[in-house]
Order: C-alpha cells, then sequence, then structure tokens
C-alpha cells in the first residue's frame, strides 16, 4: 500500500491500528478454508466514526475492503481476495446494552458469540444461535455469514435473531435499520437485506438482537443406527409428527470414529450413524418429549438409545460435537465443508446421494450436521496440493449442488458463500434473481469496492 | 384509457376480465382509508403468465400499476392514487399445497387468511396471523403491508411466516427469491425485502410460508382497570416477568362504550380500560400461566377479572375485538386509524402522550391495539368534510409521529405505509436510510410505475 494511504490511514486510527507489514499482513489472508489472499493492509478501528472515515477514503481512492471478525468462516468470506484494505472489527467489542424489559441486546461487531450468550444468561434471558466455534467468533461474523447451530432446528439461525442493524454503507454515510421494537417495522425488513450479505452491501457497526426465555430445563439423547439412512428417516418421522427437539444432531461412522480418535469420549465406533438429541423445555414437557423421542428412534430401528443422566454426560457428548471440525481436520490436510440443506422430508434421500457422490468420485467424505433443519455438512477429507484428486473433489461438490438443488435446497444452512460457492449461486437464484440481486449491489456499492469476490461477484469458476 | 391498450389488456387475460367502465373503476377506486384515486382501468388476472404481461406491457407503455387484494388496507397501499391499471389479484386464490412433513403451505395471492387458516388446522398445523379483517382480508395483501394481528406478541406478524416468494419484478421477469426450507438460504433474504413493500417492488405471485404447532389448549381472560394507564402498567410488567401470553390487547373507555354499543355483548362499559388476554399451550402450562396473569394484573390494580368458563365466552370477548374497527365507524363519518408502536416498556409513557395529544387538539381518540407488542392503534373519529377540524387532525397526527419515534417506536405496527404514512417515513429511515431505499426502489424499478405514491415516493405532504 503507497505510503499516503498508509499515513491518511494512520490519522484516522492511529498508527499502532495500521498494519502494512508483510508477516503481519499474512496473519489476516485466511480464514477457516483453504485459500488466501494478502491484504495490502490491516486496519483495526476502535469506533463507528472511524469505519466511517476508512470507508469514504477507500471509496474516494477506489480500494476493495474486506471485513473481517475471528476469521472462523468456512466458505471464505473474510479473506482478502483483492487485496486492499482488511478491516478487522474486533476492538468493537462492547456488550452495550442487555433490556430485558423488552428483550433486546444492543453489541458491537465484535463481540464473541459465547460471551453475549453468558451475559444474556446471566440476565436471566437466553440468545439461542450456537454455531460450534461459538467460543471464539463474533456476532458480526455470525450475522454477514447467517450462522446457525444445532439450535436451529427448534430456534432458527441468526437471521431470527437481529431486530436492526447500524450500517456503514459503501459511500461512508451510517444508517440505521430496522429498531429495537421486536419485529414491527415500516415499510420492507432492511436488516433482513444485510444480514447474510457478507459485508458487501455494507459494514455491520451496531446490532440489535432479539432474547427469548430461557428453557427450564433440557435433557440429552444419544440414539445409534445400524445404517445412516436409518437415522436420517428417524429425523423426518420425529419432524412429521410435529414434536421439534432443540438439537438433532447426526453423525456417520467416519465422524464418529474421528471424533472418538481424538477426544476419547466412548462414542460407539461401531455405529454407522448416531443422532445427538436435545429437548429443552418445561420439566414435565421435557420428560414426554424424550418418550416421544425414544419411541421414534425404536420404531426407526435404533440399536441403543441413551439419555444422559448427569450435566457431565450431557456436556462430554456436546463436546464431542462441538470437535468434529477439528477431529476431522486431523485426518487429511485439506478439509472442504459444505453446507448443503434440503426440506426435512427429504433428508433420507441426501444421505444416500451424498454416499453414491463419495464413492463415484472416490472421496473420503464424512457427513455430520444439524439434521432437524435438513442442514448437512458433507466435509471432503482431502489434500489440495494433490491436483488429480482436486480435480474430482471439485467434480463431485457440483454434483453435490446440483442435488441439494434438485431436492428443493439451498446452497448455505448457515457457513454463507464467500468465494467458495459465488460460482454456483446462480444455480440457487436463476438468471432472473441473480440480476435482481446484482442490480442491488450496483446500487448500493456502485464502485464495488465491499468484499468484492464474495457472493455476487465470484471472480473465478475454479474451486481450488 | 385509450382503446388499444384496452385491447392489449383483453387479448391478455380475456375481454371479461377488464373493466373499463366508470362504474366499475369507482368500486376499485378505494381501501378502508379516506382517500381514493380511479384507476383507468382495472384488469384481473388468471394466472402468473398473463401479469407478466400485464407487467410487461405497462412497462412498454409507461403505465402505473397499483395491485390489490380484498382491499381492506388501513394506509391506502391498494389505492390507485396514480390512476392508471388497478391490478385485482383475487383470481390467483388457490391453496396449492399444505406440506405437513415440512410445515410448509404454497398458496397464490388472492386467498383469503380465514380459509388459509382453517385448511391449516384441518392438516393439524397453525397458522398464527390473524389480522382483524381475516374473514375477508387476502394473504396478499398480509404480505404486502405486513399484517399483524392480536397474536403477534406471541407469534409475530406476517413476516416471521414467509419462507420465499414468486415474484413478477417491474420488467416483467419472474424470480422466486426464499425458499421452502426452513429459514435457511443464500446470502441475503430478499424475501424480506418484498414483505411490507406494499407492491412497489414486484407483483407477489406465489407464497410460501412456514406452519407451525396447533396449540394443545387456550383460555381467555378479561381484565377491567380504572386507568388506561394502569392497563398499560399490567403489559409492560407482564411482558417483563418472561411470560409471553397468546395475545395481550388494550381498548379504552371510548373503544369499550363504541363496541358495546354495537354488539351488546356485556362489556364493562364504566371501565376506562380492559386488557382481553389469551394464553395458549399444554393444558398444565396454561393453567400457571393464567395465574400468574392474574396476579400481575391484581398488583397493577385490576378492578376485576373474568375468565371465561365456555368457548362460547371466550368467542364472545373475541367478537368484541374484531368489532372495533366497524362500531367505532358508525360513531363519526371519518375513521383515521394510526399504528404507533412502541418497546413494550414505553407503553404507559405513549398511553399518556395520546391522551395529552387528542385533549391539545380537542379531537375524539380512542385507543386500542396489541398492547402486547407496543402496537397501539389510537382513532381519530372525525369528518373529513369539516376542514377546520381536518387541520387539527393533520396536526395532531404529526405530534402523534413524532411522539412514537421519540420514544424509540415505529410509524407502522402492521398496516404498512401507503399513501397515508408515505410522507412521514424519512422521519423514521433518517435521511440516508431514505437515500438507501430510494436507491434500491428505483434500481428495481427504474420507470417508478409500481404502486406509485405509496412507501418511497410520497406524492403531497397533505395529509387531507
Amino acid at each position: 500500500m503507497r505510503p499516503p494511504v498508509i499515513e491518511e490511514l494512520s490519522s484516522l486510527v492511529g498508527r499502532e491500528y495500521v498494519m502494512d507489514k508483510l508477516e503481519d499482513r499474512i496473519c489476516y489472508s485466511c480464514d477457516a478454508t483453504f485459500r488466501s489472499g494478502v491484504p495490502e493492509v490491516v486496519v483495526r478501528p476502535g469506533s463507528v466514526e472511524e469505519i466511517m472515515g476508512i470507508v469514504r477514503l477507500a471509496s474516494r481512492r477506489g480500494i476493495p475492503i474486506t471485513p473481517r471478525g475471528a476469521s472462523t468462516g468456512l466458505s471464505g468470506g473474510a479473506v482478502p481476495i483483492k487485496g486492499g484494505i482488511c478491516l478487522d472489527l474486533t476492538r468493537l467489542n462492547r456488550i452495550l446494552e442487555i433490556d430485558v424489559v423488552n428483550r433486546v441486546a444492543t453489541v458491537e461487531p465484535g463481540v464473541i458469540t459465547d460471551d453475549l450468550a453468558s451475559a444474556v444468561s446471566r440476565a436471566g434471558l437466553f440468545y439461542p444461535p450456537d454455531p460450534s466455534s461459538s467460543k471464539v467468533c463474533t456476532i458480526g461474523g455470525n450475522i454477514a455469514e447467517c450462522a446457525g447451530g444445532p439450535r436451529g432446528v427448534k430456534y432458527g439461525v441468526t437471521r431470527d435473531y437481529v431486530l436492526g442493524l447500524e450500517v456503514v454503507l459503501p459511500s461512508g454515510d451510517l444508517v440505521q435499520v430496522g429498531n429495537p421494537v421486536d419485529g414491527e417495522m415500516s415499510g420492507p425488513d432492511w436488516t433482513m437485506l444485510l444480514v447474510g450479505s457478507e459485508g458487501t452491501l455494507g459494514i455491520v457497526t451496531r446490532i440489535f438482537l432479539r432474547l427469548v426465555d430461557k428453557p427450564a430445563t433440557k435433557k440429552t439423547l444419544l440414539a445409534v443406527f445400524e445404517t445412516l439412512e436409518d437415522a436420517a428417516t428417524s429425523v423426518s418421522t420425529l419432524i412429521a409428527s410435529g414434536t421439534i427437539p432443540t438439537t438433532l444432531e447426526i453423525m456417520d461412522n467416519l465422524t464418529i470414529r474421528a471424533v472418538e480418535d481424538y477426544l476419547k469420549v466412548g462414542l460407539p465406533v461401531a455405529a454407522e450413524a448416531i443422532l445427538l438429541i436435545e429437548v429443552d423445555g418445561a420439566p414435565s414437557a421435557v420428560e414426554k418429549h424424550c418418550d416421544h423421542v425414544i419411541a421414534v428412534c425404536k420404531r426407526c430401528n435404533a440399536s441403543d438409545i441413551q439419555v444422559a443422566e448427569t450435566e457431565d454426560q450431557a456436556d462430554k457428548l456436546w463436546r464431542a460435537r462441538r470437535a468434529i471440525s477439528p477431529a476431522c481436520g486431523r485426518i487429511n490436510p485439506t478439509k472442504i465443508s459444505e453446507d448443503a440443506t434440503v426440506p426435512r422430508s427429504q433428508l433420507p434421500a441426501m444421505v444416500r446421494r451424498i454416499k453414491e457422490i463419495a464413492t463415484k468420485y472416490d472421496l473420503k467424505m464424512v457427513v455430520f450436521g444439524h439434521a432437524g433443519d435438513g442442514n448437512l455438512h458433507p466435509n471432503i477429507l482431502t489434500n489440495k496440493h494433490n491436483l488429480e484428486e482436486m480435480q474430482r473433489v471439485e467434480r463431485a461438490i457440483e454434483e453435490l449442488f446440483r442435488c441439494t438443488l434438485e431436492l428443493g435446497g439451498t446452497l448455505s444452512g448457515e457457513h454463507g458463500i464467500g468465494y467458495m460457492k459465488a460460482p454456483f449461486l446462480e444455480w440457487e437464484t436463476g438468471r432472473d434473481g441473480f440480476a435482481l440481486a446484482r442490480q442491488v449491489k450496483d446500487s448500493v456499492d456502485p464502485k464495488g469496492l465491499l468484499n468484492p469476490g464474495k457472493m455476487f461477484s465470484a471472480i473465478s469458476q475454479q474451486i481450488t
């Protein structure tokens, strides 16, 4: 980056928050995906006014900006694919208010998800979204990618909790969209245009979040199956029966073994699939609900069902669930995580197709995910330096996407589009839908400087 | 309308569905507001292809289009303020599918809200939004204005149930936004840009709606108060206590007397205010919940609390609630219904301010509404031919809007913006927020032909 820009940025945020040494910039070049892009400069603003200044400068000089939270993303949203400015938002990390009467939390984007959840819990309320990276990821990132988590089946995803946002537009202007009055507003819900937009339309600087009742009690169950399809059928049967558990997680045999090898918590390594199920609510309802879950799983051929008797036992199971990504990451150098989501009735068909695709392209693929909302995470365990295998990976992913859409699903349940799925987004939106999205993007960000190469502006058809 | 246009429209939809006689056009000139606009032609398409053809014709010839459902709106969204084509969507009235497994209803815009609710109920599920006009209003109109209803406090408004839409854009292109996979999608939620947009961005032709569990049982209570503020304080205390009833409706003395005079159901006409409260859920939970509601109302000085013992008693109370609008409409020739919504903690302050405004401008004003979500409906009962009084009405409404926004609220809880609030929308969005909205509107509808004079394109600062 040319010295005058560095100087101008330094005068905006202070020299110590502008990093232009290569070793620093490399630290900001990647997220949890396999591709990287080194920014020309990293800026760490401490206030909304500083962000407005940086965006105005970038607009004036035509410099791309890639906003970034904790960079745990699985679709590449925070990778500065076109260089320019990496805008690190982690210094804006204050929980500004937890309003218990109106049930609204007001936070800055850099707040860590678990920190918010704990503060809300201390105030006697509940913030449900629980991405597996919640110990480190930020609310801003959750909003950018519309993160989900195991509780999505009952409680929905991040989108369902965002009441309003304060946003710096590509022009540098500051707007507030939505409002803290729960769910009611004048006109279209502009907030929802920004949630999931990956920083391509504006930089979120303040967030109003809906809070809900804390469930009185909860219970965790583990159901063991001899086929993946039986587990999937249990899920669609449970959903169709009208009792919605809090979580309904599926893990296939490869996943179970990877996690057990990593954590040694006593998972049934011989099982072809397990379901990890949590129910919550009033104690009497939870008991009844558990009985129903057990009955359905048995009807769908579960070979064993264990109910966690202590909090410690339940914790161990959930630790296993959260360890899937790191555990699978140990098997092969490159892990490509997909996020295929289908209507719940199509879940058995989808797991069948995933297994067929793995066999057809001779790839090591693990399957796990939030089965309850139809959101599966087929993960391909590969090595990006094996170019022959990567070509097969590429074809397998294309087939996976086509099959997801054929079954009436979506390319992103909770990971976003980023650079990884950008070349395929038009398959989901259709040509005219994509054109509509581009029109809106172009009208809000006419210079195309906000997070280029993501979402509506794929830069290459190559996945590798 | 010139004969060639009539001919072209007739060739698209059939001559019997094109109405250009004055007496027919006048029937389509108004909704439930007090202003009218006679369309040059009324067209009643029977399919999405016909709608695409009409929109293309209008675009080519520069003719404005005002879409219309049952025309029960309270902000003027369906009034053809600029003439042109009135696009009556009531022939598209099929319930296409109720998918019990995935809990999604697929419907056309002209379906009557109660017809959908009944069909869903027969399928064993529940579609909660319940605008007071649900016997006649259409789902398309509910989406255009983001309608609410008494159940909003627990179940949210129409927006919370729309998973996806098929839409004819101003270009005549057809897109599908969102999808029937509950709440998960790639990128921004374009659906939410269209819900509440009053047909200014596109014509909705197909709707995917989320369905939920039917509550096992419900109970209705009536709490009587000697002051309006005590009733409002009960509401904010109840909400803050963490138990959210299904409905939490407030009616002031004038409203009570108007309804009783109209229906003779035995409402307490001496009371300064009543709350109409419903709780639903599992039987044991409902009992506990009722006890809590009674305790809180007593603490907040309720002079009497009645629990409806039979379904018939409960029905009578709800009939009274639904009769408010017609009952108040009998008092004076013109009824101007507002829709001020504030954070629930501000409810006592808001009712105080409304009473002050009524006194200050010497106007007859009734207050009722969905107190549970902070959504009040101050209604001014006046006569639009009394020009001196109408000037006071105008100033009172301005003050009402300012006060709503000062308290952190929104101009539209559930009625939309239409022509009535369009001149004031910028007060809520701010200058830059309004500019953002205009940018998007202009990019999607560059000729400004879809529902002109509404929402972002106020045509006059005059309310009268």
